[in-house]
């Protein structure tokens, strides 16, 4: 193959009561690749738009997650590779997990090996370490494979895939403020309340029973997050407002996208996730801070192939 | 209706990663309740049979939990209740569960309340309260509804009814040593680290999706408890040997029933089953501790009305 274009969408990880093992994937919104065989011997960017990030392949996400593969499968031709980032880093959507998954996805594809997703994880996951300095898999996993993922291991990787109720969809608004990681790791501890750790076991196991049988008022009252959420709200300005505002006009839950600043809201529906949105958006129309929003259904595809080559 | 025969049976709380809110409901052991009509106009207890246990219905857990729904639900007559206690109390299956939820499905059955399961749960509460201490659901929901449940909440009352994979058993053993409720709460502390309680949390959701798909091979790898198992081990002289011994022949997973000292080993078929409580048998059988052993399927139906009239 010459060439092959991939789309790697968002993704929401920290799904409430599902801190760092529960995502979802969304639609529309996401990071765009063109591969091409080239003359010369070097994997190298031959552009990035979008974002300002480094062209040197050992200095950005999709450049470690390529090596990763490539050092396993190796080849004997270069490769020109053309990234459209359509996720800004930093927006807690998973921008990094989008170039890690879109690239092993490409190279799967244009090197022919027959890898199944599962088996590109690892090499995403190299990837994605680089990005925020540990491994988590709850913003690949989603990214790859679609739908909602259960990260129940890292290290082996043991990755659930959860079904997705047909009518789900979710609203995510992106502040667009920065939130250091150190401050968003600062403010956790080690050690939780024993019956707290408990209660939020009891909603994510509800949780995922209430996406198996459809049950929109079980996922309704099994979004609580009672460990990070009250830690972390106080470094997104307005969380409070947003979230209730989301919750008023209908919506199942909300709560912080990934380590934000991002919010998501799921909803029954797209004209709740829609109402969901707007209400949000109205919260941060009256400051001074810009923000983005997107309404989607759950995206059950993950990352795919495109004859998008128009598109860069 | 002059009188009616009810089946309540044992079950098992605390299954491995879902302490304090997931258990299952086992076939073939449980308390036998035969409720008459009598001239007259106090509930009494008539026999209670198997076990000592004090005739007073304010002083044991079938008494406690049918005043609660006669204090809601006041009858004109007297009723003689027959209780063939099939667990011991202090076993760690349910014995107080199996009794309160008994006697509320009598009642409601013999008044013609018509209320549905769900319902009884708040009376079956009372009794078991009375045992225990403290309002737990996760031995009343299995016994009284069958299955897997997972209590989401107590307060209010948030049962999930699990789906049982057809071919899953459990093997149960019950060594005949006393732990004391105070000892079995004093090793758990107040705080868990979070690491901990994320992976516990991840497991339990791994566990339930392996219910939904009878997953046997995800339900392997999600049988595994963190925080509570090491902790009360201890208390139960050879409990590793056990585990392990059930573990070598093919069972999914073992930890504690309840808070023991009674072992619970999940198994894919009967055969399996069979072998994992011969092999904890046998660790039992080299020591001088007398033991009781059960092979069961998971029982889907909980509490039922008879035809067992006869088996007083």
């Amino acid at each position: 193959m010459n060439s092959i274009s991939v789309f790697a969408p968002a993704s929401v990880a920290n799904v409430s009561c599902g801190f760092d093992i529960l995502g979802f994937c969304l639609e529309g919104v996401g990071d765009h690749f063109l591969l091409e065989k080239a003359d010369h011997k070097n994997i190298r960017f031959k552009a990035i738009l979008g974002q300002e990030l480094p062209m040197d392949p050992a200095k950005n996400v999709a450049g470690i997650a390529a090596q990763a593969l490539l050092k396993e499968y190796p080849v004997d031709f270069g490769i020109d590779i053309t990234l459209k980032k359509g996720i800004k880093p930093g927006s807690g959507i998973g921008s990094s997990s989008a170039s890690a998954v879109g690239i092993v996805y490409a190279l799967n594809k244009m090197l022919g090996l027959g890898l199944k997703k599962n088996e590109l994880l690892p090499f995403a996951m190299a990837g994605e370490s680089f990005a925020s300095g540990s491994a988590h898999a709850d913003n690949i996993a989603p990214a790859l494979l679609g739908g909602f993922t259960l990260v129940r291991s890292v290290e082996p990787m043991d990755i659930v895939q959860l079904p997705s109720p047909s009518n789900l969809y979710a609203a995510v608004i992106h502040p667009q403020i920065e939130i250091k990681t150190s401050d968003a790791r600062a403010v956790l501890s080690n050690t939780v309340d024993f019956k707290d750790s408990i209660q939020q076991s009891a909603n994510l196991g509800a949780l995922i029973s209430g996406l198996y049988t459809e049950d929109y008022e079980l996922i309704r009252r099994s979004l609580v997050d009672l460990l990070v959420e009250p830690k972390r709200a106080p470094l997104i300005p307005h969380f409070y407002e947003m979230k209730n505002a989301a919750l008023e006009m209908g919506a199942l839950g909300a709560s912080i996208s990934g380590a934000g600043p991002s919010l998501f809201a799921l909803t029954q529906g797209k004209t709740n996730a829609e109402k969901a949105a707007t209400a949000m958006a109205n919260i941060l129309k009256s400051t001074d801070i810009p923000f983005e929003i997107w309404v989607s259904p759950i995206n059950t595809k993950g990352t795919i192939t495109t004859d998008d080559h128009e598109i860069f």
